[in-house]
């Protein structure tokens, strides 16, 4: 199980991973970050938002960004080196929320890859935009 | 347990949390999230990697900065826009993390405050950088 | 807290473990064996699969047979030496499901027994039928 | 994200999954299962016995191969119709296993696909030995 390097990429190559978010991974995403806003986990609290109800936290979006950055594109291997996230739209408990990687640009000789992020729910709408710079795995020979 | 409007923040204001991070923090991270990367899950794999060890997902002390921005400052009823994140240095199983967000500028007329975001270990080797913006609760008066 | 020796089993014996099986059940038996089927953990996926929605993992049923071998027939100090498991129905989130294991037969000299081990839910269906063979703890003296 | 057809697998086709087994991995699934044999919670009991430790759920190796084949080989689609382990040796907390699949037979006309499936820890030491029989997804057109 390795992942790609640079050379087995090009541009407009994509990869994604989906999940339905349940209460369950925002309650233990809020005991693993320390995230505990009441926004999250307060449902009391988050029916007087403007969001009427308590919604996930975005940068758990972000872990399923990492998710396919390090197992899929470029996969095993990559280093990460910087991720913008730009959070859209709210994603609510039981969304089903899709996190997709698209190859952006090479820098073969940086050895830099900067790849499209989103995150789409179950309607198509965009959640999450950004942008992510990764150091793919450097061939062993 | 409310946060505070712009009003009540000055460029400069500060707050972190910090915790030591667990394999257990790492392993629910990674079921949470999908992001099963063997540098993260695997030390058979992870010894033979440049960090010798499994690394802690950088996207989780990404956690520990929301953890700060949605429950200190400006804390509850926050809404986030935006974070930049720049990996510095690994984060191994067993180190204590500080997340620190400080204000650095306030736009009073959109209601967005932008912070600096940093992330450092237990010898106070800065681990992450970057910056949010976020949109603090609107007074209700 | 010890389990029965083989002198202490009788074929026909049995006990069982019962529970309902929720989300939680699911996303943290996903993240424990990495196991992201998108059947188990994907409901805009899973509504258009035979099944129609997310099932539970079916190993997660070989587990619960695992609990009542392990803990009441014949129990602690006992060596799972095999499983077989057919299933034979989908197990949805929400279900009750019974693991149930019955003696079959003893082999003193060996000191082996075989169970047969069923899973059904809250309806009386089967959905998992399969035989244990194992070594009960040897008696101290 | 679709697994493979019969039509596209063939026989000696393989894919692993590997992972390092943790306290953590094994108190979630004797939570998730009810598998609460001291064996594996119970470190004083577990030092008394032939292991001389707490050992890791047999069952969640068979999750571990569950992954390999509802998520790489054949993939998603894939329905479970029967499983064989036979138990090795034990592994520890800490152990990383690799659980692998590969293809030993196809019954084009049932749409049935027949696979070996061995867990191995970090030194090769086979630890579980069984076969799977799945039904691949079925082709579309």
């Amino acid at each position: 199980m390795t992942g790609k390097t640079i050379h087995e990429l090009e541009v407009g190559q994509e990869a994604s991973f989906s999940k339905t978010l349940t209460e369950s991974d925002v309650y233990l995403f809020a005991g693993v970050t320390g995230d505990l806003n009441p926004a999250h986990i307060d449902e009391v609290y988050a029916s007087n938002t403007f969001f009427k109800t308590r919604i996930v936290h975005g940068m758990l979006l972000g872990g399923m960004i990492s998710a396919v950055l390090g197992s899929k594109l470029p996969g095993p291997g990559t280093i990460y080196v910087k991720q913008d996230l730009r959070f859209k739209a709210p994603v609510r408990i039981g969304d089903t929320v899709t996190a997709k990687a698209i190859v952006k640009s090479l820098d073969l000789e940086k050895n830099r890859v900067v790849l499209e992020t989103v995150c789409v729910n179950q309607d198509g709408l965009l959640v999450l935009v950004g942008e992510a710079l990764v150091s793919p795995r450097v061939s062993k020979g």
